[in-house]
Parts: C-alpha cells; structure tokens; sequence
C-alpha cells in the first residue's frame, strides 16, 4: 500500500496525523484542499509532499475550465503558488509542481484534455519514479550501515514520508532485507512526534528490532557507545551539502561528530536544490505554539504560555559523513559530488 | 510559599505530578510514603528530595516504637536505607540521610524522645539552609550572565526543585531581581516535561520573559546566535565535575562547546560526591516506558512499543565553563576547586 496514490479521480491519502492508534484514508478533488493537508500534515515528509504536488497539479488542470493551453497554463501556475506555499522547508514540494509546469508548457498537443491527461500520467509516473528511487537510494545506503549497527534515526523518513519503501528508513529496510540484524533506536521527534507514531509503527510492521527513545537521550546512547551510525532524511540539501531537515537534526549531527560516529543523510537528488548556495538561504517554518504546549488535546505547559517552535534546522554539511542519493553516496566536497549526482538523475530520467 | 515543609507533625509537599493545571498539598506521616513520592516525582529536583530525606528521617523517627538509643539508630538506618532507594542519581538524598542518621549517632541525650526532637530541629535546619543556599550560588552566578541575555535552561531547578529560590533558575532569578532583562528559552524536557509543567510556571509566576521550546529546537537557536549562556542543575557532581542531570543536559553542553556558548552547572556543594571519582561511577536511573509512550493518559506511540528510558545523562567536565556553588564559582581544574568549595561549605556549617 502507498501512502498517497490516484483512484477514480481523486487523490487518495493515508491520513498520518491519527497513526498510529488510528487508519484513514481522506480523499481529495481540488488542488487546495491538498495544500491544506500539507499544511495540516495528513501527509508529510519531502518525497510524499513531492508526490502530492504532482497529483495536485494534476487536479487543478482537471478542474480548471480552461478551453484554451494558455488559460490552462495560467490555472496551473496559480495553483503552483498556492501549493509552493504549503511547506516552504521541502523543495521537493516546488520541484514537483515545476516539473508538471514544465510539461505542460512544453507539450504540443491539439486539445487541452490531451495536456490534462499529459498531467496525470507525468504525477503517476512521478510517484513511480519515487518508490524506484527510494529501493536504489536503499541499496545504496545499506552498504554503510556495519552488520549488526545501532542505528539512530530521527523523525519519519519511511514508507509514510515517501510513496513507498522510505529514505533513511529504506536504508534501513534494505540492509535488514539483505540479513543485517540492525537494530534502530528511533527518537521520538518532537513536537509532532513522528518518530513515536509514524516509524516506531512502520519498523514495528516490518519486523525490524526497534527502540523508542526520548530526543534527549541520543547523546546519552552516542557517548555510551551504543550508536554505530546516525540515518536521517532531509527537507532540502543546499548545493554546499548544507541540509534542511526536521527540527534536532543538527543536534545529532554534532553529537555524532563529537563521539567519532558516521553520520549520513539520505535523500533523493529531488531534494537537492542546486539553487540554494547554502543552508542560510533554506527558509525555516515556524509552526503553532500548540505543536509544543498541547499534545493529542491535552495541554502539557501553562496557560498562555509563549511557545518558539521552528520546525526545521541546518545541519552544516561539515557534520555529515556523506549524503546518500539514488546515483551513488556524495562525498564531500558535497558542491561536486552533489552536482555529478543531480546530472547522474537528469540523465536517467531522459533516458527512461 | 515553600515546596515542603514540616507542619503538624507530618511533612507536606506541592504534588509536582499535576501542576501547572492543578495545585495540590500532600501530606505525609509515614517515611516510607515520602519514599514513594519521591519515585512517583511528587517531589523532584535533588536539593528538594535532600530536604524530604531530612524530613523522612525525621518522620522515621517518630514513627519508631524505639525506648532506647541503639534501637533508634537501627530503626534510622533501616529507613535510610529505603529512602536511598528512591533515587539513586541524586546525592542529595543520601548526603541528607547521613547527616541525620550521623547527628543521632553522635548526640549524647538522655532520652531518646530529645533525639527525636533534635532531628526534627536538624531538618528543618537543613531546608531552612537550602534556601540560604540557592541565594548564594545566585549570587555568585549572576555575575556570569551577560546583560539582557537570552539564557538556555534544562528541566527545573527553580523553587520547585529546591525548597526554595532554585539552583540554575535561582541564577535567573537572582540576575533578574539585579535589574538585567534575560529572557529564558525553557527546554521542555521530555519526558517528564518539567520545562513546560514547572519551569514555564514557575518563570510566568515570576513574570521573567520566557518561550518554551522543544528540546530539539536548542541547537538551531545556539547555532543561531540566540543562546548567551547555559545553565542547568546537577543531581550528582563528581570530583573531577563530570555532572550528571536530567537526560539531554549532555548534548546542550557538547551543542554550546560547539558554538562557543558559555555553559554553567549551578549546585551546591551538598550535590558535589567526592566518594565518586567520575561520571562513569554514577547510576543512571531508568524509568518506565510509560513516560515516553504516554503523555497524561494520552498513548503517542503503537502498542507495545518497545522504549529505552534513562532518567539522567552524565556531562563530561570538558563541556563545562564552571560550576556554580554557594561558594563561589568552580573553574578546571573542577578536582581542586570542587574539593576547595566542600571543605569552605563543610567550615560554614560548623561556624554556623
């Protein structure tokens, strides 16, 4: 099962605010209100909001009465602004809704159902290409994690945050189905927790031997010995290999660098933005100060309490060991490496 | 209004468990239910449980059908004992037991029932010199924070935490009162969550300008140039200064290192062991899965998840700028300075 797929004209969603005590699908037919779910994190993580907007642009020319390419044209990049808008963090969100622009400006097709249909089959083979990326990402990564590894992880970075298989969580997947007996200690990821609901519920289904642990005690683990590798996924990597990812990422990049433990980030180059120079150009979301003060109804701090809650960091690329993507781990220097790996991408997608 | 006290013969306390919702007196007659509360973390915070040790042993002796000196003794070690066991991190307790246990060993009273009285005296004495204490060390602490600065603080070490003032919230406190406008970001502390219940509480109370921030987000505001100083308490202090505290206190020390921020244990000396030579010879309590799978009665991960849940991480001595005590501040070499800050502590209390 994917967590977000198309169905007689719908977008169809694994809704994951109420994981893991709860399943849902929710089903959409207008391009905003899966803005609105990206907002309100029915469906989250980079890849899968790169998913979403391909299937959204492919609503919004479904729904625009367009007549003519140059009325449908002006539809889609209006929805454009308004889907970019929903996760400023992630570039996969914008890469995504670009690539259907692309298209459709480029297509040369008599009637504008031609182009709509265009739409759709370019979203579909999109989230295809997802999953293909993630198992070649997995492959991949799976060569660093040691036999028998500690792994830390932050955050959802699996099936949930991806159509399917995962980033860093594929990475784990596949060293486990190629019989490494890793054992991952999940930090639960607060404030939205994603790490408690969404992967302790994704390892738990697969099998895969698993510890929940407060955020806090990462670098107790690190300094005890008993991390042998940090996997987590990222928002956007800058072209200096700076990555944007869920907020107390850098921190385990530092413990990582301070206890002498590899440290990888794992992402398609679809998360590479070449035009981002470094991560002080990567805008941070700052999200409600409910995220911190209530959880699941119940308020934990005092009334009227100020909350700062930026829901991303920058991890600084000198943390991190390499980045692994779907054409190969990048080394540093990330502005080379990370370049050859986006051209690598280019190429096979023209190829296929 | 102080966090316990002796009243009536019985010790009473602020359940810490329900606050800030809620505001409830306990009250206790049975050493042994003080035992309780200090597992169940009606009260916490080591200077505080070192004032309930004092109480218990009070109450225990109170409590003891002893008509002779011999079987009080037996009877006050017997408690000690049970009263250790409700938390083993935390000196405090044990270094108040002691002091009990070693005044009603060396008294020569004639009967049994003026030992009992002058345990009584010799713990109220300890609680009345615990906020003598705090008053202290934020004196001598304030002088170390910037004007205006944006502090960093771990868990809570305010009133709460103590019988009163607070150790690293006692700094706060004692800068604010001296007219310098600091501002506190308040880690919320997971999993217990005593930055938002107490510490937030406690700040909002003071009308001390505060946000409360996830624990994940303290790194993205030191690297952010947010951070002046960190301060945190201790639950043990070795001889060498390796500090052990509420779990995460670890990576704040090694993220402000990192970043050239200025980073304070604040204790006093009754918190120092020179019997434990180094952090590795600390305890480290570990708790139920409860506290991290379920906030308030509200389950955040899958059933059954598997979770690991230590209470307290140790910091190295490296990580640290200094130590805050109520004799002035310790600066490396932490085994000579801590050793000097005992023995002055130690002169005052026989002067006193």
């Amino acid at each position: 099962m994917r967590t977000i797929w198309w169905q007689d004209g719908q977008v169809k969603m694994i809704d994951q605010r109420i994981l893991p005590l709860q399943f849902a699908i929710e089903s959409y037919d207008d391009y905003r209100a899966v803005a609105s779910a990206i907002t309100e994190m029915v469906i989250r993580g980079a890849p899968a909001i790169g998913a979403a907007g391909g299937y959204a642009m492919a609503l919004a020319a479904q729904q625009s009465p367009a007549t003519d390419r140059d009325s449908l044209l002006a539809d889609l990049a209006a929805a454009k602004e308004v889907l970019d808008a929903a996760r400023p963090t992630a570039v996969n969100l914008t890469w995504a809704t670009q690539r259907l622009l692309d298209l459709a400006a480029h297509l040369v097709l008599p009637h504008v159902d031609d182009i709509r249909s265009a739409l759709l089959v370019e979203a579909e083979r999109l989230a295809d290409q997802d999953v293909a990326i993630n198992r070649r990402m997995g492959a991949n990564g799976a060569a660093v994690v040691p036999h028998g590894a500690n792994i830390l992880h932050h955050c959802n970075t699996g099936s949930l945050a991806t159509v399917d298989y995962g980033t860093a969580l594929g990475v784990v997947r596949a060293a486990w189905e190629q019989g490494n007996p890793v054992h991952v200690w999940v930090d639960e990821t607060r404030p939205r927790l994603q790490g408690a609901r969404l992967t302790a519920w994704e390892l738990m289904q697969a099998g895969i031997p698993m510890h929940l642990i407060a955020d806090n005690a990462a670098g107790h683990l690190m300094r005890a010995g008993r991390v042998d590798v940090v996997l987590f996924g990222a928002d956007r990597v800058a072209a200096n290999g700076d990555a944007a990812n869920k907020i107390g990422t850098y921190k385990l990049a530092v413990l990582a660098k301070e206890n002498g433990i590899p440290c990888y980030c794992v992402a398609p180059t679809s998360t590479v933005d070449l035009n981002t120079l470094t991560g002080d150009d990567i805008p941070i979301e700052e999200r409600s100060w409910e995220e911190v003060a209530v959880v699941d109804g119940v308020q934990i701090a005092p009334d009227g309490v100020p909350v700062y809650n930026p829901a991303f960091d920058v991890t600084p690329h000198r943390y991190l060991t390499g980045i692994v993507t779907e054409e190969g781990i990048c080394y540093p220097p990330f502005d080379v490496s990370l370049r050859r790996a986006k051209e690598a991408a280019e190429a096979r997608i023209r190829n296929e």
